[in-house]
């Protein structure tokens, strides 16, 4: 067993040389493991996925992890062990699967031929997964890879755990967490999937909103009518869902299912002091998709709309003819699917009931209505009062030109779920990416910047829970 | 020139025997024009709908008439004059294409691949325009035959014309009867494509609703978003839609677009009392298609809602994700197709603009709305003291078990309004259509008797308007 090496400030400043020395070699490897098309959602790219696991698994194991791979019905999970005996110990997760490439026509170039590009906003990387996960999951990789190679081993018992189906709807993951869960619980989860705040502004996130999706179909005549033949008389479902949809929100945009706001905190004041100093531009935010005001909640900030309020969307609607010209159809059903993100505390399986109930009283004797349940998660919030998180925040705040944020984060991250729910453990949520990367979407990149000043911000976080 | 027929019964009854003994072949030249699949909303069947004008075209010359095909900016007209030389001259109007056939799975053979088939309620055609028009008009086209196939010519003076853009709203239309008024101009139009009151009650619908069609198009964000990243403070233009869909109506049914009541008469008494005498059982009418509930405005009968009220439907609505699954997308559009049939003077210009209005006044700062006109034609109530009316009426009591009645019409049939407004004739609207003949859904079909019996109807009119 190692020796945990020496955590001041002068054995981190070795270590962040090394990483500076070390760029150019770190930015092949990233390169290497970016020409592996680990697609996960296509089967057709299966055998790239399970060669994406091979690549790290073998890095790991070259930087003297116990590194392995767990087969799952879908791809595998690379799980490694570092070999540090002392102080705190953290489980790192990323993802090594990438999204499809379509519409390749979008791209300007290959998007497994990765490549450092100069553009007016600085250099980056250019690829799929560039971004999403690969480059950030790489840049925890070479932090450890610098403390081994200045120190001979790591400051804190580091496990890693990678999965290979994020972008799939990680359906092997909870099976995989529920019987590997002696071996995986750590005292933190580490997880590298996030933006920073600003391109100065790094943040942890610290509140995710949880999801429920729920279809309702509402089915009037058992067949689609002539509206000449039967208008007026005959009951029209997609008048019905209208009537639903719109009783949703009430004329300050607040949800109007009871007790939807039962379990939803108010911000602390510290907290919302902490938002109003990173000065959220709400003005360029939604100028960017050509929008002007926040259309939730009356009386909210754009900010808290985003990151600490909970929403009721409509995603999709449908009823009767849609196609070009027109039909005078009166349509048999009509059906919308809805989405609400959650915060607080609010209780995924109690709001699908209310949600139901409230659809159900709106439902005219002539109509029925059926429910189709699609995922449901809970908000995570976690307990910033663990010191590792001021710890975090003041190691971040030493690499960047801004103090780090403890943020919010609009968007579901299932696996921080997952962690608290069947590991029993937070999540310290940092990441690199900026709201440009182009996640998803042709021409992904990954700033040069977050590659390099985020494998040094790891390393100074790995100090920092050292000594926290 | 042809001598003009004798009319007396006799010479009818000869006729009648004639189509009576004729029917299988009429069968099979009504398969022939059902098996063209001349769909007029989609581009696609183009080709299809000038087949099915050429057909008609072709099948009139060979009876004798002078036949033309009239080319459109759409589908071509067929234009036809008969030979005889005396009597009131009669227009005979048909429309040969049909609606579009999808959900096609729901179709339990080809909706071009026509039949015979048995059910429990007697032997049916059935196909896609079975009912609508192309049964209907060969009810006419094939008493013409049997009339000419005895006695060498018909009783009356006949022009026909057949439109192939009936189901697109016609758009060809006006320009067409502007143009040619000299020479279709007749002292009565015939129209066939409405239905019976009951299968054993012949009707003469001398009201008719009727159309105004109007497409909304609401667009929020630029682009479709991310639900998690813009939830809530992204305007979510479904949202907005359908608070304006449910606005439409209020709790008793009525309308609340300002002024839409404005021009709507109340029944006379005399009407209502003949109404009442028909004995409509609106019970069995709704509960044919899963439905107890008239869902019209409150204190009014079902056979109000359906003849003499106006109404609001939505046709179709579609925004965002509407695939299998669920797709967290806070979509850029939102769209609905409206129409709402007119009685009495309302002015489908003037409803057009409070409508577009009563929208606008609902749009949020943050949405654009843009609007597609379709159709719009006014309602068109008949002079039923024309005295041939009544010696149609009479006629078609002769044929059916139960004595003919001047019924209202829920459908919009603009051909009336513009016979009347342009050609200033106006119609006798006979049809032999049956309440579950499917039109404009899966499975259309055109009872065996309403084509066998409405074939005997039109020869017994022929003789009935040339003695009138």
């Amino acid at each position: 067993m190692s020796q945990t090496p020496p955590t001041d400030d002068a054995a981190l400043a070795r270590v962040l040389d090394r990483i500076d020395a070390d760029l150019p070699a770190a930015l092949d490897r990233l390169k290497a493991l970016l020409r592996i098309p680990s697609i996960s959602t296509d089967p057709a790219w299966r055998e790239d996925c399970a060669r994406a696991a091979e690549w790290l698994r073998g890095d790991l194991e070259g930087l003297g992890f116990a590194a392995r791979l767990d087969a799952t019905p879908g791809h595998p999970m690379v799980v490694a062990h570092g070999t540090a005996g002392q102080g705190p110990h953290v489980l790192f997760y990323g993802h090594y699967d990438v999204q499809p490439v379509d519409p390749l026509e979008l791209w300007h170039r290959d998007p497994f031929d990765p490549a450092v590009e100069d553009t007016p906003a600085g250099r980056v990387i250019r690829a799929r997964g560039a971004a999403d996960d690969k480059g950030q999951l790489m840049t925890f990789v070479e932090a450890c890879r610098a403390w081994i190679a200045e120190h001979g081993s790591l400051p804190v018992r580091v496990s890693i755990l990678f999965e290979g189906e994020e972008e799939s709807g990680s359906p092997s993951l909870v099976p995989y967490l529920k019987a590997k869960g002696d071996e995986l619980k750590a005292d933190l989860a580490l997880i590298c999937d996030t933006g920073m705040f600003d391109p100065q502004t790094p943040a942890i996130s610290t509140m995710l909103r949880g999801l429920l999706g729920q279809e309702v179909i509402i089915t009037g005549p058992e067949r689609d009518l002539h509206s000449g033949m039967y208008g007026g008389a005959a009951m029209n479902p997609a008048r019905v869902l209208a009537r639903i949809l719109a009783d949703l929100h009430d004329d300050e945009g607040r949800i109007q299912v009871p007790g939807f706001y039962d379990d939803v905190p108010e911000l602390s004041d510290e907290l919302r002091a902490q938002w109003e100093r990173l000065g959220f531009d709400a003005e360029a935010f939604l100028g960017a998709v050509g929008l002007k005001h926040p259309a939730g909640e009356k009386g909210r900030t754009a900010l808290e709309m985003l990151w600490s309020r909970p929403t009721c969307e409509i995603n999709g609607m449908t009823a009767g003819y849609t196609g070009a010209g027109f039909k005078t159809v009166l349509p048999s059903k009509a059906s919308a699917k809805i989405s609400f993100r959650l915060v607080g505390r609010q209780d995924p399986a109690k709001l699908r009931a209310a949600f139901q109930d409230f659809v159900r009283a709106r439902v005219p004797a002539d109509c029925k209505v059926e429910f189709v349940n699609h995922s449901a998660g809970p908000a995570s919030v976690m307990a910033t009062d663990h010191p590792a998180f001021e710890a975090a925040r003041r190691a971040l705040s030493d690499e960047w030109p801004r103090e780090a944020a403890f943020v919010g984060c609009g968007g579901s991250i299932p696996i921080a779920g997952y962690f608290k729910t069947i590991l029993g453990m937070d999540s310290l949520l940092v990441g690199f990416g900026r709201d440009d990367d182009q996640l998803h979407s042709p021409n992904e990149k990954y700033d040069l910047e977050s590659f390099h000043k985020g494998t040094r911000s790891w390393a100074r976080i790995l100090a920092a829970l050292a000594r926290a």
